[in-house]
């Protein structure tokens, strides 16, 4: 407690950042959360909202009431203020909107008008702009009657007169290239331009491909409408990392680590119900071989065995194909190399783990058939594996389903079925 | 293959950064990737090992003699030679340290006397600094002088004599501020740090809880040795991200989605020989009620349900905690209110599916004993399950052990043997 104690007495000395509050606040259960919260003041209320998850931000966003809101989102960037305004009923952005200078609404409303997940809705719109016939000295005194420059402005960008962006001067160029030059003469024309609806992960992509720090924002008619700096393109590849090992297990990389236990055990009781589901289709193949059980009783010690080794060699292999896709290095033209390399590593480990299995069995249980039974099953379940593990992603993500979210599911119980099905299956046919 | 002859052509016409190409060599089968290599021309391959994995960077640098190596390295930055110079054979970093003019490879020393995972490892050395008394004019004229600015150059680092840091002026200022200003009244001195020694995970952290696009790294006497980019930082995140899935799986994120079979079959052996082990542990669980088993072979049929919904319950609690963890958000002095969240989640979940299977078993085997036990162990098992999740990835890094790695096989090994040992124990104490 002396911990939490702490973290008060430095938010009230106002010694943390917004980010920092944000974290103190994610790492509060809900009553300590609720204490820090009313800490906060009202007008810094809006920049510790927007470093929350969505789940966190949600809590405290629906019992402000217009008032509050508005005073939080005051002082907020064009981007920002956004990203909130489209967690809000349209009611709230509507009052939101109403409040703000017209030139300030219609920067809000166009970022608002693209979706959440694409460059425009991204972006923000703190640009400045130039026309490419006037002189460095001419931009030097113009930029001097700003009182400071938006925040990670690394570049002007030159546009002609009806906004249509023909190239960029970057400060660093401007302050040790000669006043008398030209904009025209200096300016860079070969640089990454985004398109206003080009997805969030694409713009992540070339940020990283590229390590840029910023980049323009175009419409359909090649106009600028804002522009992308690099710490909001960071959120966006940290959070698609995240979501593929949130998503493994069935939950949601914008949860609270703190949601309260009611929450925690709805949200978690509809992936236990999806794989109880799974879990009966597979105790139905192995209802399907009673009586060899009855006969054989080392066939139900050994037969969760094979059934797990199929479920380890396949999430290995899902892993891998899920991370290159999401990555962009697993292709159309490429899988088919990939299938070939996992069905020989699944292949080769099944041999290798098969045998060992096998003369652990023999010497379990003293019977050299049940040694053949198990390699046999092991081999075969290994396989199919790799093929499942291989294929399955492609074709979810061919459908347009997440293979993240679905594709172990779908695994486990192809490789439990698959399991039961030949070790008691080929039992049967052998002992019978 | 029309896409490969494609890449090809685009290689050889030059339009594609070396990122570009790095992500057409990460994306090629063995065969294709030697193809794109030979392509690529000797000045900018070092630029192309830059973006690579470490196993696709080794496979390309460990056949490269050394004066392949002086060529490809040529034109690179301080921290990107020194990335690199890190994955060589002591002999030959000391050939290109040898082939360097002296003051470069005084720079690049600098940064190879710091472990590479931190903040010194990490960083540059390409700094501008200025003293505290000149005016701004002077400053200007003094930047003027340079052809161009090393890149992402967004402040000037104000030093004393002895190189002790002590503001800096951001860029920005400097081109709005009146220029017969002192750097000494316009810059700041309330800013972010880096400690030489600092990890670079936290180094990744403040960057992103501070949005900021470079930072100082200063040593044990706080002179000035290097500053840190977005850029490297970008590299940091996507990395300690991609880790937790990997290392879920038995994999690294290091690892070349093109592996050939052998490399590939040798590293999955490994993890499937330990899972094979926890297999192995549940299995002579199992066989110590071969008994029991024999006489009510639906225990056979049904086992596997109670430990697969232990499995799915405490992956669920184990991903949680691992994420919190990682994300900071877990400390010590709030384990224990997650520890209640997780055990009333787990029981409530436990007893709502509890009743469902018992229901199914007992229409299914009609048999009203077998409904009683089955729903008494899978609660046992959730609590257990939610217990172990929550507390082993706590234990396991205070040990130093990475949870993400080593904690799903005990994870598992803990809710199989609890989950047949309850379900077994009870019907052995029940029925016999």
């Amino acid at each position: 407690d002396r911990q939490a104690t702490d973290q008060i007495w430095r938010l009230l000395n106002n010694t943390m950042v917004p980010a920092e509050v944000a974290h103190a606040l994610e790492s509060s259960p809900p009553r300590e959360r609720e204490e820090l919260w009313t800490q906060v003041g009202p007008e810094t209320q809006g920049e510790v909202l927007l470093y929350l998850s969505e789940e966190v931000q949600d809590e405290f966003l629906d019992r402000m009431d217009a008032a509050e809101l508005l005073t939080a989102t005051e002082n907020l960037d064009t981007d920002d203020l956004a990203d909130l305004l489209q967690r809000l009923p349209t009611s709230s952005i509507q009052q939101v909107l109403d409040s703000m200078e017209a030139q300030e609404r219609e920067r809000v409303e166009t970022v608002l008008s693209y979706p959440e997940d694409t460059a425009g809705g991204l972006m923000d719109t703190d640009t400045i702009t130039i026309r490419p016939n006037i002189t460095l000295d001419v931009v030097l005194r113009y930029i001097r009657r700003h009182e400071e420059l938006p925040q990670s402005t690394d570049v002007l960008w030159v546009v002609t007169r009806r906004d249509e962006l023909i190239g960029r001067l970057s400060i660093n160029k401007l302050l040790v290239c000669d006043p008398s030059m030209s904009v025209r003469e200096i300016m860079d024309t070969d640089f990454i331009r985004l398109d206003a609806l080009a997805s969030q992960n694409d713009v992540a992509q070339l940020f990283e491909r590229h390590d840029l720090i910023s980049a323009p924002v175009l419409n359909e008619r090649g106009q600028l409408v804002g522009r992308i700096t690099i710490d909001d393109v960071v959120d966006v590849i940290r959070d698609s990392a995240e979501h593929t090992v949130m998503s493994m297990a069935g939950l949601d990389e914008e949860d609270d680590t703190f949601a309260p236990a009611l929450r925690t055990t709805r949200r978690r009781a509809i992936w236990l119900g999806i794989n109880l589901l799974t879990a009966f289709l597979a105790s139905s193949v192995i209802g399907m071989f009673e009586g060899t059980i009855q006969k054989i009783t080392a066939l139900a010690v050994l037969m969760p065995i094979v059934a797990s080794m199929g479920g380890i060699a396949g999430s290995q292999t899902l892993t891998v194909l899920i991370r290159g896709i999401a990555l962009g290095h697993v292709k159309t033209n490429n899988v088919r190399w990939l299938l070939g390399r996992e069905m020989i590593a699944g292949m080769l480990n099944g041999v290798l783990w098969a045998a060992v299995v096998a003369a652990l069995a023999i010497v379990w249980f003293d019977d050299w058939m049940l040694g053949g039974v198990i390699a046999l099953a092991i081999v075969i379940n290994l396989v199919v594996a790799s093929l499942t593990g291989t294929l399955l992603p492609v074709l979810l993500k061919r459908l347009s389903i997440d293979p993240a979210l679905s594709g172990s599911v779908i695994l486990t119980t192809v490789t439990d079925v698959v399991g039961f099905l030949s070790f008691l299956g080929l039992a049967s046919v052998i002992y019978l």
